[in-house]
């Protein structure tokens, strides 16, 4: 007998989102996802700058669908007292309140900590900004690039003898969000058995740190900064290693190539996929410390195999043979492969404005299945339906509240 | 009053962590914190290959104390009838079980889903892999590198016309386990309704994609590959923005600057800063398009100011006047700044091999305090610890496992 499905891990769990851009709703999209109940709070003109921040203005853009899925929108005009009013009912009734405004400007608009937890001590109020709380930069605003600046990532990331490059990972947003997330996820944990929120808070800068952990024993041992190493290995012992050109020479037409000082079985096998199995247990190869020494003539040999194949077929016989080994693929390639979307990790919302549009879903796969994708709201979309669910509010109260302009 | 404190979010739930290295680790590394007993089970010959993996073998190494703060090590011979025999029984008695043994391998040993799903219902089964289940790469091995290939991460980092660049952070790894722990925390929330486990399988390729998402949308408009752009910012409209070089000229002698399109003042303020105020209001720069269009005038510009002064000095001036701006800082700069000391972001583990060893802490604040750091464990150090607690075993019980090697 097959199971019953299990529900949705945050079914019930009511959140009130107050977030913009990247940070801020790519964490509270998770909780979406995980089956939580997310009302997106927006301004009635026009709501998430994210919304139409780059390129079309005719509907809602790529990037705002991509880290709203699965939520519900609401409006409200946070400067109109009748409307910060329903806010703070709404509060009262919600399990999450999440946060990523400019320092200073929740407490300005009347819903900072203190008043909240005043009306709802059940709350979990959920702050992401830029630096934290007491940092000298407390006050200074922050976007996802600033925080790969401040936070470590850019000085390790590039070619050796050139300025610092940004990872083409958002990490500053989604890195820090998903860092929330699971303090969020975790307070609510606790809250099943104490009944008591809490207040939590994250800077993006802080966040960083935690990803970089890596470079920081590099630190641990040398005593000097963490260097750029293009698309080596900054801990850098494992020989040989990195991209290696592949047919027909484009620009994402390499291939990954790793050998674990953990298996010296890597090397060995490598050296058979290459055809130079003369070289196994050849002491001249045969340690780290010796290919190290070798490294151009080793990064060379390799290379006179990988350039007679194409990226994919490469990938294919090395991890075969049992050889970590991934090929470069672009956001082109990863977008149009049938075999993402075949396993739910690239899924396609079914949007009012946009029509099909295909975008990566949860990754995380739970009892083997993917989490369904819902969505991205329309602006105030849910308006009606949220007023009605939480606060009960009759046809009459909400036309009083729209005709106010308070939502 | 102040209200008592509150208990660890995860306290009393108890994980059984058969992971390696660092993907896993992290994963598990996040749940102790939070107050989770995490039981770190490891071969008695050696353990986490992590421990020694890179530089020093006398003692464990700055890499295993990053991922392993706050857990418990628990030595068990898993080729012995008895060894695995009391993993078993271990596993009945948990909450969570996590692994990212090489494809296959857990199955083999016998305690694949299935084994632990009968002998423990409401167990929470994780897996983290390289690939993911049903892709053509199943089978194959994977580190973080071969994850940042091919998920798309190195294709959008490095210089234009150079090759691409490896992000320094470890998001093949970390970021993957981050993603991980949230869905293992929002399982555990579940069960309390339903008392039901489930298993959850990530693969380290599919969680990249979830990091690009913004670079899937320049992908969505321009139906091509997105590009690497050095420092700058894949979705490209916020001009002016970028590195900037100060004062001395060293390799991370940078101040990222940044104008947001949605809010035209950052622009304006900026001219301000630089001394060229004459040009608020002039059509030749009013517009992004019209910035875009005179971009490298805008940087040099930029850079003539910033060049008069150091990194600090820059990002202090433009943060106070509402730029968005922050100095590239380099891992030894973050080791040594004191106030990441100050507000618990780094913090201090006492190792009883190693001493004090300076690492970030978890970087989210509960109620305004960063959740505690406790020292990573010696080798089986908890062994007879966990098997007196867990299991009830005697003393001899324990003795005679410890004969037979089997612990």
């Amino acid at each position: 007998m097959t199971p019953s499905p299990q529900p949705g891990c945050l079914d019930g769990v009511r959140v009130l989102d107050l977030t913009q851009f990247e940070a801020g709703p790519s964490c509270t999209e998770v909780l979406a996802w995980l089956g939580a109940e997310v009302v997106k709070v927006e301004n009635p003109k026009g709501g998430d700058p994210g919304r139409t921040s780059v390129g079309d203005t005719t509907h809602d853009s790529p990037y705002f669908l991509q880290f709203n899925a699965n939520k519900k929108s609401l409006t409200a005009n946070l400067k109109s007292p009748a409307g910060l009013d329903t806010v703070k009912r709404l509060a009262a009734e919600a399990d999450v309140f999440v946060e990523n405004f400019a320092p200073g400007a929740i407490e300005r608009l009347g819903l900072g900590y203190d008043v909240l937890h005043g009306l709802n001590p059940r709350l979990i109020y959920a702050q992401v900004k830029g630096f934290g709380a007491g940092s000298p930069h407390e006050h200074s605003l922050a976007f996802d690039m600033i925080a790969q600046a401040s936070g470590g990532v850019m000085s390790i990331t590039g070619e050796p003898d050139l300025p610092p490059a940004k990872p083409g990972a958002t990490l500053g947003d989604t890195g820090t969000g998903m860092l929330m997330a699971i303090s969020i996820v975790a307070s609510l944990y606790r809250r099943e058995r104490t009944g008591r929120g809490e207040r939590l808070r994250v800077a993006m800068q802080d966040a960083m740190l935690h990803y970089i952990r890596v470079a920081f024993t590099v630190t641990a041992r040398t005593g000097v900064a963490a260097p750029r190493v293009g698309a080596k290995v900054i801990s850098a012992s494992n020989v040989p290693g990195g991209i290696y050109p592949c047919a027909p020479g484009g620009k994402n037409d390499y291939v990954y190539i790793y050998t674990s000082r953990a298996n010296p079985e890597h090397w060995h096998r490598l050296l058979r996929v290459i055809g130079r199995e003369a070289l196994i247990g050849d002491d001249r190869y045969e340690t780290i410390a010796a290919r190290l020494a070798r490294e151009p003539e080793l990064d060379e040999m390799i290379a006179a195999w990988t350039r007679g194949r194409d990226k994919h077929e490469a990938m294919r016989v090395l991890g075969a043979a049992g050889i970590p080994a991934g090929a470069v693929l672009d956001t082109a390639e990863l977008q149009n492969e049938p075999d993402f979307e075949r396993r739910g990790i690239m899924q396609v919302m079914q949007h009012p404005q946009v029509g099909a549009f295909k975008m990566p879903g949860w990754p995380v796969t739970h009892d083997g299945a993917t989490l369904p994708l819902a969505p991205a709201p329309l602006l105030g979309e849910h308006t009606g339906d949220v007023l009605h669910r939480w606060l009960g509010l009759s046809d009459e109260a909400l036309a009083a509240l729209r005709a106010d302009g308070a939502v």
